[in-house]
């Protein structure tokens, strides 16, 4: 999506380097920043810098693949299965970012030698960032027919494309219809305790040109009850075999009282965000469901 | 209700000055104020000073029986009557307000002759303050019954003592109970977007003593689907006839929540918070449902 009239993604590669929008210095600050190595990359997912559950698969990919670039030839594996842990610690809410892990690993694990591994793993990471923003342009262009010309949209948290490398989650189907000449008002929930939707949403419909109004989280339920929404989006860590949807705090508030006002509920979620290995929420462990950063964010 | 030990009313009459707590200070520093006509307690009032329906009500009474008394012989009534509409267009939200202003102007019609009415003014505006604490302490030992050994209980925005004269609406049967010798838990909505509840409702129980925990106001329908909840509690800005509540944005939210997961769901209020004028909710005109202070609150 655009900045300024720039396109960027939010996390990418460059040589051996991954680079990212740095999101807590936003919306105050539009600064890249420069991961030189997956100890770096790490740091960066732990502390927030890159967030979102894609956003962070496709991190932990890239921050893998440079493990494998990395790793010194005498135990090219044992280096790798020590990044994997590393990398796995940092945020264990989305299931993204296991996803990612064992993508790359797969792919290394395929190659004839360690160099080899080196190659298999960087390319799978690109692949899966690729992917990853075809994904949401498809998942866009489902939503997108959700849409009727005027549509007000309330989403909660950030699930646009800072979320993602592209396009978002949520918002995808605002930015296709959007695209497509419709006319798109977003109500963004504040998205208490740590602002996302203040802080994020918000600052990227606005450099989209987007009509939108930052609400008080406690603001939604008075706006439905008056007929002001007429669809919720929201995007999701991590979505059950049996459909449950781990996301944002305040969430489930949204849902029920959308319910409560007859307003149509819709999870925006790429494939990698399904976890068939768990049956249902309540099989989630309740700290990979809200564990939040281990130290406060810090803006350096 | 006490402060460091010392027991304080949110707002009284000293001589012809009002005093009262400055809540936009709070929890920060806690400094109390003199309004020394009746124009600096409506500014107080409008600028949320004070603020709380029944504190509302009681600073207006004594911002009339102010006005009264200063009013010049010339033309009494004039005077008060313009200080009457002053003071009535401060903050309209509350009923309370507005109940007070009758009041004291009432009583003031029933004197002989100028000099009687500011006496008969001042003596009212103190019976209704004096009357507010009686019924919020009475509405205490009512609510305290609903609270067993261990409750705990969710409220939203600030209905403690610092929104009533003394002993608070919503708080009060949490202040009885635990007097009694019961442990009550408070959970805290923050309340966005002015934290009414992390700035005053923490507050005023953590001078108390009282086990408290602010939470994001998104937290609260999860607590609630985690039975963390017993019951919920809040007071209100007016009760129409048919029993339909006006309160602080969220309220809606939490009470909707409050259904789907089986809690029950109270709303305290004095006698004075009853408009029977309105037949419901919605004939309140929305402008006083939802004003708010028309300059941002400033802490001189």
């Amino acid at each position: 999506m655009r900045v300024d009239g720039t396109p960027y993604q939010t996390v990418w590669m460059e040589g051996a380097t991954v680079r990212m929008i740095e999101q807590n210095r936003l919306p105050f600050e539009f600064a890249v920043i420069s991961c030189p190595d997956h100890r770096a990359t790490a740091e960066a997912i732990r502390v927030m810098t890159v967030r979102g559950a894609p956003a962070i698969g496709a991190a932990a990919g890239f921050a893998l693949a440079q493990a494998f670039a990395e790793a010194p030839a005498r135990d090219p594996w044992g280096y790798a299965r020590a990044a994997r842990a590393l990398v796995e610690a940092t945020r264990p809410t989305a299931r993204d970012l296991f996803h990612a892990t064992e993508r790359v690993w797969a792919a290394a694990e395929t190659a004839e030698h360690p160099a080899g591994a080196a190659d298999a793993a960087v390319q799978a990471a690109r692949a899966l960032a690729a992917e990853s923003v075809a994904s949401c342009r498809a998942l866009g262009g489902q939503g997108a027919a959700l849409l009727g010309d005027g549509a007000r949209v309330l989403t909660h948290c950030n699930a646009g494309w800072l979320a993602t490398v592209d396009y978002g989650t949520a918002l995808a189907p605002v930015y296709v219809a959007v695209a497509a000449g419709k006319r798109v008002h977003v109500w963004v929930d504040e998205t208490r305790p740590r602002a996302q939707g203040a802080r994020l949403t918000a600052w990227e419909l606005g450099r989209e040109g987007i009509p939108h109004a930052v609400i008080a989280d406690n603001a939604a339920a008075w706006l439905m009850s008056r007929g002001e929404v007429d669809l919720v989006i929201v995007g999701a860590d991590r979505v059950a075999a049996n459909g449950d949807v781990v996301n944002k705090v305040g969430t489930l508030a949204k849902a029920v009282c959308a319910r409560e006002f007859g307003i149509p509920f819709y999870v925006a979620v790429p494939p990698s965000t399904f976890d068939r290995a768990v049956p249902d929420g309540p099989s989630i462990p309740i700290e990979e469901r809200s564990p939040g950063p281990k130290t406060p964010c810090s803006v350096t």
